[in-house]
């Protein structure tokens, strides 16, 4: 029985086990404040280009979607973002519980754009309607599809003229920039947003995300929300000694480059043999349409996950790939198909 | 520089590492569902004997207290604590995130009676006010007190009388039962209480708490809470691993009683050497009274906390030791008084 | 200039101001605990055949909801909402300010039924999602439309089939049962919701919603919620003395009649110089198109809400009408159109 | 029986009622944005000296503490009180309830000093606590004490120089002012607070408190937190009639007086027969301690509350005097002592 259910079915990458290993029995301060984590912070400051962006360590995405939006917006203040949005669907209300709502538009292939978030703030117009202040985007989506530098460029001078700040969630984005499939670059990325995070539990890390704030305003007491939330981790270090090693000879890109290529290869199995797909994704998940008989018999050997009913005889599944995916493991399933 | 700032300044105990290494290519499903988080939860559910508690996992401490009290309480509802209760002082107001009001009352040695919370409970008569409903105690306390059977059953008794919840933190639960000065057992707890924290983080984990839920009405949907909450690793098995070794052949309660046997040295030392002591602490954090001139001289060689200023020329501070801490450094510490 | 902007433009019908003024130097006790809320209370319990309901009284709606709705769920449930609800569109988040979310579906008429309910229900499988628990409802609608009791049975025996409340909003009650085109009584109401509130504010009361609470599990320390949510009337008696008065001699449907008879007259009105409409309502809202041109001069004289730009030259706008609504000025409207 | 049990126990003074009948049946627009709350908030800027200051209406007290606060505060963000503070004991977790904590300190005769909030402020070093950031007072106390001109500059002094904003709870600020007992005035108040309210509804209106907000960073947006938290009442104007009139020939200040007045006789009728106060009050609220046996003969003529017992014989007593309270019944009530 082979996964493909998501990338975070394995540990960590050997490299990461070893950085831990090796620097088990120090000691140091907690809370992040060690000098593992400020290498890290510096390191992925030079990465991004920016080296007075604020660089906090969670160990989960939703922690650090609900921190972060909780502690950008006022209130009153909601999140725009795409009905398939993990925020929106995937995360039992966690923005929510925080007191905020999350305004959403149908959105192809799981991307916004000016057009649609222009909708939704037209139609805010008083006090009676929340005020949508933050636009919520993943990159690589929940559906695989990427931003490109023209389409977050866009996105980003919309937020700029509205007064929006405009939050990347980039649980995946490693898988995004390693597609091949984007001009984007991390440095890009930083100029546009005001904030987003640089995902490691789904490339490599055991766990661990690395949020990056870019807007001066937004950067005050931010430790306090994250000990707030629940989400200040004592042995901290682990996360800045995972990031080091993730950001050290590249490691991180390549990692997503593997996952990426498997998925590639994924995808022109079923696409000679003539399955039609949900959404076009470079990256490491795809969203093949099959009977559910096909379904049936690939189950016996494969775990994955069926997302939708389209019908009575047929169903969106999800393929995922990692870091750790096996070749071996791909071409059986292509062959099995 | 020698840390006794804390419990989590170095990473692991070596066999929790090991755990992790060997596992660490294997595939499982995520969130806590794999196999070894089932046989952790098994095997803690046969050391504390009760077979139909519900185990759950967490990263850390704040995040279990805040995820279980919301779960617990109706929103109009409060927690008692002692004033000096970690969820009360320490937590950056995570309760109240929740919505929940922290009702305290100033408690000797860190430690709640019936007495104590009677008065709390005969103050609040009406829906003017909150309603408290669920009392939080830790054990062992924040100032290194612990409970015996006698004092948590007649809290116990108390609650059941009065229709309250009884909450033990057990961030240092292990300190608490291998001090030899409690004859407490994790069935005793199990028995008394309608929910308590199992510590990892301070007891040789590189991270973790396990939650049991022993209260079957509490027990419902808990799962929603704690991915509500941000609190649910994806890779969820890193807990599950390191809970199953922590308790093979005993070596959880091993590693808290090498912590308390090298505090109590620390205590000795201190005694002879005539220091007097703001709480008198059995298990792994001693907080002796210093001038501050000897402090001064202290934090040459040694990293600890000053806890409460006294008067101008004396200090609280707070000496913690761990599963790491080495006994040459203890007498180091006591040589350099 | 004549305003049909609301039915909230002028104080309380008369017979209300002489209640108050009657009784205004009378001492009673605070909160809602007095005589005229007793009597009210059961006047109420009467007229909705529930003699075991209880019975709350509330200064405005949205107040009403958020107090019930963050009552009656769980932290991680959800409310499901035709996507025209007044919870999910009008009440600036108030739901989600207390850590819910609104789930939602499109919806003919803004009108829910079991197909729309049930597509959410079954898209929400597990712990990683939020859980759908209380069906809220509006009679009349948002959009003027009415539920009748086949309609109504439906939703309530889905719900009981899926262990989920049923809430409706009766903002507009009075307009939905005073249209003639229901057959539901506030005694079907009571039979097959979980809870809901009779409207004063909108027809003809200074403030004011009563709300019933028919299921058992729900009543519990609902008081408490009031005052947490700050909802709790310091001179509770002004809701009591208002409600006795609408419920005595019929004039609270009474009231509506009025109100729902000038609407239709708008409507035929509008129906003769052919306008079209968004809704075909019943009650004492009317949605016509306009151009915008007609709007314009409309302007002139009357006040009235722009609902949606529906072209470059077309606009929905809105007609209220209340219980103080004079018949020369609906005359004078249709004359001017 | 009457009944010196709080101040809201009769309607409102009868040139409220006039007011509100004489306009009760013209048309204004909804949410407090008609004529008459205009003129009511010039009314107030004039009397406070400030034009720029920002007025909102509410209906009751809590509400505006838990509004105001909310919107004042970061989440991470907690008020400083008195433990006696209203928003500490008697609002039902309403500020918790929007996320922040109340941290308290133990203050004689209910009043803040610098010295008191400088001890929290000590306390709270890092991001492992709750952050405070407002000041909260109640004026008069809810112990009856009034803070003078030079009390209130030196609590506004230190908020100043600590980046504290200082709130005050002004429900029963008519007492204060028109006690005698302080030289402070609402120019005064305005100029020393960063917002502050003016109670109607203990002081002869039917209800309703005017919140200023006086501090230019706390303005913006305002009113979507009133809606947001249920706070928007639809017939707005009955708050802006009634504070119209209240600010009419001094009726505020000359309501007031009578009561302290009234409350005046009462202490010299109790001092004369040789009672004992908790408190000593100039203000329309006394806590004298009488012996259980004389409280249950007073009950057979009179309604008051018992706030504390103090030993097995005697317990603390609140008598309220209000705009509407008798001489006679004053008399009466020192004769039957």
């Amino acid at each position: 029985m082979y996964s493909f259910k998501n990338d975070y079915s394995e540990g960590a990458h050997p490299r990461i086990i070893e950085a831990l290993t090796k620097t088990n029995m120090e000691q140091t301060v907690g809370y992040g404040l060690d000098e593992y984590c400020e290498k890290a912070k510096k390191r992925i400051q030079d990465i991004i280009g920016d080296k007075k962006a604020d660089i906090h360590f969670f160990v989960g995405g939703t922690q650090t979607n609900q921190t972060a939006i909780a502690a950008f917006l006022k209130p009153y203040q909601a999140a725009v973002s795409a009905d398939t949005g993990h925020i929106n669907v995937h995360e039992t209300g966690a923005i929510e519980a925080t007191g905020h709502k999350v305004v959403t538009c149908r959105a192809r292939d799981g991307k916004l754009t000016p057009v649609l978030i222009d909708k939704i703030i037209r139609e805010h117009t008083d006090e009676h309607m929340v005020q949508p202040k933050l636009v919520y985007i993943s990159n690589s989506t929940e559906l695989g599809t990427v931003y490109n530098k023209e389409e977050l460029t866009a996105i980003s001078m919309y937020c700029k003229e509205h007064d929006l700040y405009l939050y990347m969630d980039g649980a995946r984005l490693a898988a995004a920039l390693a597609s091949g499939k984007t001009d984007l670059t991390f440095c890009d990325i930083a100029n546009l947003t005001d904030a987003f995070y640089i995902g490691g539990t789904k490339n490599g890390a055991l766990f661990g995300e690395a949020l990056a704030i870019l807007n001066d305003t937004l950067k005050k007491d931010f430790r306090f929300m994250i000990k707030r939330q629940g989400g200040m981790l004592a042995k901290g270090r682990l996360l800045g000694i995972q990031f080091l090693e993730l950001f050290t000879n590249d490691l991180y890109l390549e990692l997503a480059s593997h996952a990426d290529q498997l998925s590639m290869k994924l995808k022109d199995g079923l696409i000679k043999k003539g399955y039609q797909f949900v959404s076009d994704s470079y990256t490491n998940m795809q969203f093949p349409i099959m009977s559910n008989e096909t379904i049936k018999r690939l189950k016996k050997d494969f775990l994955f996950e069926e997302i939708e009913s389209l019908d009575e005889e047929n169903t969106v599944i999800r393929l995922v790939t990692s870091f750790a995916t096996k070749e071996e493991a791909v071409e059986h399933f292509i062959k099995k198909l």
